[in-house]
């Protein structure tokens, strides 16, 4: 069957869908609010994993990008991407791939916290005679990785790697925090403090001699919601690009920036229970359950009719690994939708990135069009 | 690099391990207590959804087997399995790619539990001149999809079958509810109650006239508890193969029967917070929290030595995309574990199948030897 015969009515269940309209005005509205802030945009890849979606992200062919594992980097090399940075803190063990990726002319940059990563990239960046650039990771909300931005220990990795041949190109920060903490003035706050960390840090190894020319923050609610990017070089931000409910549950978007949905068929009911089945479970939603931190628990996602319109209070309450089922969410008046065996739903996800790794590609659909445009294909992996 | 170089040292983390001593042990265990009950083992291949794992645990090379999608039907039919279930309730879109499987050779039956989906499948019958098997889904616990062991519209569907030229093979029922109720004593009260209610079902539509041959049974609990399986011809499986911490908390297994876990590398300290943060996340993980709800909550999972002996209490307590935080469980005498950076653990999956889903292939290690001794490709998607 070629592309062109396929439209939501055809497409085989479950099935992962991409708005192209919607994700492209996205990406418009992340990219004119951060040209107005001046700083250099280096979207996130791992919610995407797809190099269709990674060129319309980029603001140019060779990037500038970040990713979270070098499989993504390696895939996106070979895509012409140039300009790289692998924002989860090194393993030793993966310092060969990462000099391979660098000899091929990719300007990737690795990211450490401790004397110790620092020593192994030193060592790498001698081996290979190769100037490894190295970003050193400030945690600023105290819900990962990274040093405190005053932590003493940042003179003393910056002096390990340019002593040992690596290059300190600057530091990052990731307000992941930020994803617990709804409404717009929690965020602004965030953001706020991601801001102010990263510059502390960068201007303390400023005034030990160090030139630290990058100062890298972002995550997808700060990105939107800084009120000041003074000091910071570029913004990071990667779930913005498809958006989900949780970033809607936050205030970050609404439903209608939801650009991923996953297609579904009725199976079957329980009608005394209120309960549709779909062939649509966690293998297809993920077991992300990310809104039940938040004020409106949205189950394994909320369910919408083929144009995208959510129908009211319809959610799945439960998933097994090929069965969802979907019911009113606690409390809601109905009625039930009538929706008959073979009827079809799109249900928007709570987490783009748990629920986009569970494809092998993405069914770009348009707005109300029910035809498929064009199949992208995803990778996953390491 | 082959296959023989690579080593728990030498592998890119994360990577999926599956100890082939632990899992061959599993096989042998229910495939014995089955063979005691004289019943037919008909085991789930969506936990695996792997040909070589397959092989081992099918009692032919050509089945007996269940699946939860057509795509795993297609992918074990082209490595020759012939005698499949596909144990969801079949949606009207899905017909013709399962007349195509049957036009094939393969005997792929069908589940139902609607009048809905019984004329559709009458109808497909009549179409193809085939005639389709189809088993009646009873619903034995509340937890899904079924109708209960003596709804009235079990004859309605049968004779809607029969009539059209479908045949009724017999019928299905399936205690996943086990999964939530820990213990002895209430699994074996969840398996006498799904064998009851799937034996009254059958007896019913044997009264109206229907033979009924088949009354399939199964969740790894119940197939390793039932005290009594009369009246029960065929009993399906899928995570007994490789057991997980889920199985574990509901007193089905021992850790050391958990043939699954996630190489992961430490990549850095919070030494102040007593975290060990490791390059697994949700990603290498999955987000399923299933031992959430058990008496032991295992955060994402349980943290193991190389040789797979847990580090008493250490479990990942929290999960980003591809970070995992290493902590003792709340409550937990110390000290944490000396983990210095690059070193690599195990970590034991809350739920196999979920786990599998996120990797592309099994890196087949065995007992306390280090070295990969074979690299066993999964299959994903629908």
């Amino acid at each position: 069957m070629t592309v062109e015969a396929l439209d939501l009515q055809t497409l085989q269940t479950p099935a992962l869908l991409l708005d192209e309209a919607r994700m492209t005005r996205n990406i418009t509205r992340l990219r004119d609010r951060l040209a107005d802030f001046g700083v250099v945009f280096r979207p996130h890849l791992k919610t995407a994993k797809c190099v269709e979606v990674a060129r319309r992200l980029m603001e140019t062919p060779h990037g500038p990008a970040t990713v979270s594992t070098l499989k993504e980097a390696e895939q996106f090399a070979q895509a012409g991407v140039r300009d790289i940075l692998y924002a989860v803190g090194i393993a030793p063990g993966k310092l060969e791939r990462a000099l391979a990726l660098r000899a091929q002319g990719v300007d990737l940059a690795l990211v450490v916290d401790s004397p110790e990563q620092a020593l192994a990239v030193a060592d790498a960046s001698r081996r290979s005679a190769d100037v490894i650039p190295v970003l050193l990771e400030i945690d600023t909300d105290g819900h990962r990785s990274g040093l405190e931005p005053t932590d003493p220990l940042a003179l003393e990795i910056a002096a390990i790697l340019t002593r040992g041949g690596a290059s300190l190109r600057g530091v990052m920060a990731h307000a992941g925090g930020s994803y617990d903490r709804p409404g717009r003035a929690a965020l602004v706050a965030a953001a706020e403090q991601e801001r102010a960390g990263a510059v502390i840090a960068a201007e303390r190894l400023r005034a030990a001699g160090h030139a630290c020319p990058v100062v890298s923050v972002g995550a997808t609610p700060t990105a939107h919601l800084a009120p000041s990017l003074d000091g910071v070089t570029e913004v990071r931000a990667g779930v913005f690009v498809f958006f989900d409910l949780v970033m809607a549950g936050l205030g970050v978007c609404t439903l209608d920036d939801i650009a991923l949905s996953v297609l579904a068929s009725v199976i079957g009911h329980q009608r005394d229970k209120g309960w549709i089945l779909v062939d649509a479970g966690w293998m297809a939603m993920s077991r992300d359950r990310g809104t039940a931190r938040l004020p409106v628990d949205q189950g394994y996602g909320l369910v919408c009719d083929l144009e995208g319109r959510p129908y009211g209070d319809l959610i799945m309450t439960a998933a097994n690994q090929e069965h969802g089922v979907l019911a009113l969410r606690p409390g809601a008046k109905g009625p039930l939708p009538e929706l008959e065996l073979g009827a079809r739903v799109r249900i928007l996800p709570n987490h783009a990135c748990a629920t986009g790794a569970q494809h092998g590609a993405y069914q770009v659909v348009e707005g109300l069009s029910p035809a498929v445009r064009a199949v992208w294909p995803r990778f996953s992996g390491w």
